[in-house]
This record gives C-alpha cells, sequence and structure tokens, in this order.
C-alpha cells in the first residue's frame, strides 16, 4: 500500500467541487472520461435487458455472445480473425488488467512501461509482487517506448514491457512498424507484452493498428469506457493468447465472479451500425476540440511539441509558467476556475514540469477556459 | 496461479449444459445465487436511472447517497449508528475482499479461516502474498471458528482471521456471543478481523447481530448479491474501520476506479419498504424450501447434523452413498440429471466426504431431485 499513489487530481477535484458548491464557475479539463451520454441504442440494449429479467451471473469469462460481438469487431475493424475463445469480457479494462497481470508477474518481475503514463499500470505490477520499471520518454518518441529504449533498459529480472497506445496522458499513437518490432523484441527475449488499447477507437485521421492484428501472443486490453462511452457501466474486454485463457478464467472465477450482466447485454448493441454512427459522431467532436484547444494552448505559451493522435488528452511543457505544475494546478483552480491535471498523477519524469488537458468538455466551455488561461498567465 | 483453485463445480455446470443442449432435464441444486428476478422496484430504479443518463463514473467509493442508505439501513435494521464514511460501495463483495485484504495482508502474513469455507477466500488472501490458514471445523462446533479454535491455532505470523456468517457453504451462524469474544481475542491479539456477511439478510427464525454492531474495529463485508438479489449487477459493501478508510479509497481508485453505476442508483431503492416486502417474502419461501428439503435429504440418509440458520446452502455427508464425493456428483449429474457441489470446492477438510445442496430452485424442482436422489441412492 505504501506504493499505491492516489490520483491528486481527485484532492483538486475535491477542491473544484467545494468551490463549486460555493458558487464559483469552473471549467473542467481534467475529467477523463467523455462528457457524451452513452449512446441511445447501448441505453436502449441496457433497459430492455432489465425488463427481461437479465440479471443473473454470467460465466466469468462473460457472455458468449458479447465475446462472439468482440471477436467480429476486430475481423471487421482490424481486418484480423481472432477467435472468440481469446475474448475475456471484464469489469471495465481495470479488470482485464488485474487478470493479466495476476496470470503473468511473480513476486521480484520486473516490467518496462513508459514515465509518464497511466498511474495504475503501477499499482496493477506492485499488486502481484512485481515492480514497474518506468523508462523516461519525452518528445522525441512521440512520448512512447520504442525498440531502442527497450533493447536500451532490458536488464535481468526483465519479464515484460507494457505499452498503451494512444497513451493517456500524451494522446500519442505507437507507429504500427515500432509496435511490430517491439513484439519480436519481447518475443526474442521470452518476455510478455501487453498493450493497452482503451483509446484505440479515438485516433484521428488515421485508422490505428491494433496489436492483436500483428501477433496472437500478445496481451491486449480495451474498454467499452472510451470511444464506446460506457464508463460508468464498468466493462472492458481482454485478447488473451490462447494458452493464457484457462488461467484468465480461473482467476476471473475467483476474484471478480463476473462482469455486470446489464452492461453485457447492453453493451451487445455498441457494434451495431447505428451505434458506431453516434460514436463516430462523437469522435469528429473530439478531433475538433483538439484542433482548436492545441494551438490555442501553443499561442498561450505551453510547450505541446508533439500533435496527440488520439485519446482526448493535451500533455502540456508548463515549466515557463511555474516551476511546480502542482502548485500551477492549484492556483489555476482557485484563482481562475479551470481544472486540470498535474504531470505528477503520471510518473516522475518531468512531472512537475507537465501539466494534462483533457478535451472531455465543449467547446464553447473549452474556450472560455483558455481565455481563463489567457488572464491567468498573461 | 498455482494455488488458485478453479470451481469444481464449474466443470459440472459445463457437463450439465452440455446434457441439457441434448435435451436431458436437469435439477440444479448447486447453484450459489437467488433464483428470483431483481425486485421490481430495484430493476424500475435502474431503469430510471439508465434513461436519466447516469452512466458516468461515480466516486471510487461509491455514491454518497448510497453509503447514506446503507448506513441508515445499519440503524434501522442492526440498531447501530455507522458513519456512512465507514460505507464503501464495492464490486460486489468481491471487491470489497479484495480492497481489505488489499490493506491488511503484507507478504508472509498469515491468516485464519475456516475449513470448509467460501473458496474464493484463500485467493484473496494469497492475492497480497499472504497465507491463508484452514482450520478444520465441524459439527461440533457448528462449522464455524469460535474462540477455542482461534486460541488453539493463533501463531507467530497470524495477523488476522477470517469469518464468514452465515457460512457458505454450511449455512451455520456464529451465536453473537462467540462473535464478540473473537473479535475480543483479535484485537487483543492486535490482529485484525474479517467478517463476511454477504448472507446476513438469509437468517430464518432469528435476527442475526451484525459483527458491525458489536465493534468498530473490524473489516464487515456485505452485498447486494444474496437478499437484494442483485448478483448480476455486481454491487457489494464494505464497512471498515474509520482510520483504513482513505487507503481503501485510494486502492479502489487505482484497481476498480470506482462500481457499476447504473446498479448504485438502483439499489438506492434496494431499501424501500416496498423493496423490503418483496426480499421478505423470497426469504419466507427460502425458509419453507430448507424445511422442505433439510428433513428430505436426511431421510435419504445424507448426514447433516446442524440445522443451518440462513443462506441457501445445505451441507451434506455424503459418505455412506460413496467415499468420493466428486465422483458422487458426477454420477448423479450423469446418470440422475441432478446437480449437487462437490466439497472439494470449499477446502480440504473431510472435502471427500461432503456435498453441498444449494435450494435456488423452485419447491417443485427441489421435490423432484429428492426424488431422483431417492431412486440414484436406493
Amino acid at each position: 500500500m505504501r506504493n499505491v499513489q492516489p490520483f491528486h487530481v481527485m484532492e483538486l477535484l475535491a477542491r473544484a467541487r467545494a468551490l463549486e458548491a460555493a458558487g464559483r464557475s469552473i471549467i473542467h479539463m481534467e475529467i477523463g472520461e467523455p462528457d457524451f451520454p452513452t449512446a441511445r441504442p447501448i441505453v436502449q440494449a441496457g433497459v430492455k435487458a432489465l425488463h427481461a429479467g437479465f440479471t443473473h451471473y454470467t460465466s466469468a469469462a462473460g457472455l458468449p455472445a458479447l465475446r462472439e460481438a468482440v471477436a467480429r469487431f476486430y475481423g471487421e475493424r482490424y481486418r484480423c480473425d481472432i477467435a472468440p475463445e481469446r475474448i475475456v469480457i471484464t469489469t471495465g479494462a481495470s479488470g482485464a488488467l488485474q487478470l493479466t497481470c495476476g496470470v503473468l508477474i511473480d513476486p521480484g518481475d520486473r516490467v518496462l512501461m513508459a514515465d509518464p503514463g497511466y498511474p495504475c499500470n503501477r499499482t496493477f505490477v506492485g499488486l502481484f509482487g512485481g515492480q514497474a520499471i518506468p523508462i523516461p520518454v519525452g518528445a522525441d518518441t512521440g512520448y512512447q517506448l520504442n525498440l531502442k529504449l527497450l533493447q536500451d533498459h532490458w536488464r535481468d529480472g526483465c519479464t515484460g514491457a507494457w505499452l498503451a497506445t494512444p497513451s493517456n496522458p500524451t494522446g500519442t499513437l505507437i507507429p504500427s512498424l515500432e509496435l511490430h518490432a517491439m513484439i519480436d523484441y519481447c518475443r526474442t527475449k521470452g518476455g510478455f507484452l501487453i498493450v493497452d488499447e482503451i483509446y484505440h477507437g479515438l485516433v484521428y485521421e488515421q485508422q490505428a493498428v491494433s496489436a492483436a492484428a500483428l501477433a496472437d501472443d500478445v496481451f491486449v486490453v480495451n474498454s467499452f469506457s472510451k470511444y464506446f462511452g460506457m464508463t460508468g457501466w464498468r466493462l472492458g474486454w481482454l485478447v488473451a493468447p490462447e494458452g493464457f485463457v484457462r488461467e484468465i478464467d480461473k482467476l476471473a472465477q475467483n476474484i471478480f465472479l463476473a462482469p455486470p450482466t446489464p452492461a453485457q447485454y447492453a453493451a451487445l448493441a455498441a457494434f451495431e451500425p447505428a451505434t458506431i454512427d453516434i460514436l463516430e459522431s462523437y469522435r469528429e467532436t473530439f478531433r475538433q476540440r483538439r484542433d482548436f484547444l492545441l494551438p490555442a494552448l501553443r499561442e498561450l505559451g505551453f510547450d505541446i511539441p508533439v500533435k496527440p493522435q488520439g485519446a482526448f488528452y493535451l500533455y502540456a511543457n508548463s515549466e515557463r509558467f511555474d516551476e511546480d505544475s502542482f502548485a500551477l494546478a492549484g492556483r489555476l483552480l482557485k484563482d481562475f476556475g479551470v481544472a486540470i491535471t498535474p504531470g505528477i498523477d503520471f510518473g516522475k519524469h518531468r512531472a512537475k514540469q507537465h501539466v494534462r488537458f483533457a478535451y472531455t468538455n465543449s467547446l464553447a466551455n473549452l474556450q472560455q477556459g483558455v481565455e481563463r488561461l489567457r488572464r491567468a498567465l498573461r
């Protein structure tokens, strides 16, 4: 527990809510979930499931029909053939990450991951006695690991690597050639590779390549939360190598019993064309927001050297405004009503020099946020 | 992972489903969830929440209104005053058990628990590097730990004890005086006490006393699954000692993010008088089933020396029919279409001599099951 960090943004969020309760207007650019409601066909499928009494446990690995639907989705979107048996439905991507670590990590194992990165990844590795080895990454590699970084940092005790594409907090994508090279490298070293693709649907201007389409010995984690807009339903999935499915199923039986049933029935509607149309319109809205916010923040003086290809985050160097981004975030909230996330929530590497902006807010609010920032930082 | 056991009943269940798919009639007495649908007011509250768009993340510890509702429930049902801040809403009782172990257990810790018991408890302790120390229990102590057993087995390295009342698989309750004595003993030893009360609502003829009403330094786990009939929604809760809430919240943020939101809104209706009326009628039905099945199984020759006070299980000695209860369960399923759970799913102590019957099936089906058993075992 000593190594488990709280989210510092939660402290800011609590302060933000106290300010709002006192009547202050706060522009939220710290929230890591879509502001859109869950798409109507998904909600309707959920309601239908509740009325039909689909509220008992499912199998630990999820409804067979949903596992098949996810497998079909890989065929349609990524042109790859995944057996439904390799899809494990989980309680959020969190559940998938925990199961993956549960079957892969033994005490003392060292797992390479990028710093900055999603903070909970370290916790999941630590949960099973492993040690996350953060590798500092910067703009030169698009804030991502690459083959050279893996080669430079792979030492005795390393048992695998963990990638996230697009990355939280940077929104950057791993180029597919580099992803391929890292898959090969991990295989050569006899190590595992976990690829977090939970922001995969939210990639702009291009179609991201899933690691699941490149190799069948990689652990690919995805989620219904972000692109599919189902955060609170708590549903994700894992594409597991065939030889691990039985162990994963056994662990899921023991620690989760099963993912939420109404959410699983609702998610059956997530892949329907009418739903995808809605999700694609949301994606386009996110792109428009990025295309507004990125130049606006740069113009204010935030240094954002890489244009992020996906997710809904901008990771900005803020050191010209304050040498301590946590203090900066506190001041922006308290004095100007703008909530952002300090870099320390994502690691240690130059964390005090960075902040994360989330564009999970309307264009009008983002515009107002930028105006407030302009007053704050001039 | 080597120490994580699959549920053997799952193997039987898969066989049962294959038989059913081939047209065979199977009487299910193995299933650990109520056969009743979720009560209508709860379903309606869930539907309302979905229509209202309550599908975003909540706080990691759950909706404040639900934490307050659970706290009020302790006041009304158990006449004890629990601060809502001490209630942590979780993804099933599974989530509560994992969080509890996460903040309590360090590698090498030894935790006392009854054998037979709920198999996943061992997994949760092992997840954090601890070791579950099974204490054989029998009919003489109502298949429960007691003060003397704790005293006899508490050794160096013991850091706590784990109770379940009513117990799965035995349905037996810990008398409140004994519970009180064990709470005192653990406190004297500087150890923790976890009390699993997930079957607490399903107690017949008497009102069970919650450990939360006896002490504020005990970890009490409960669930919306069994009494409240919300299995597939995946919602439970934890009553935590005040000094642990912050750590638990931090861990929940990291590994779960939050419990399912629609389920939380639905559960707000779980404590309403109209809902409780329905749940109490279900409880009465369970009592009737127990009162049919217990004498019927005894008459067939199963040895059930203790009348269980709660849950929906009967734990029976089956050795006069077969020295291996797993083989017996397999034979009863294959040749007579009756599905029950073998003792090995609940531990090692005399596991091969016992089976568990679940009365989560209609009285008519239970009667038919007993008839089939009569033919099988004559």
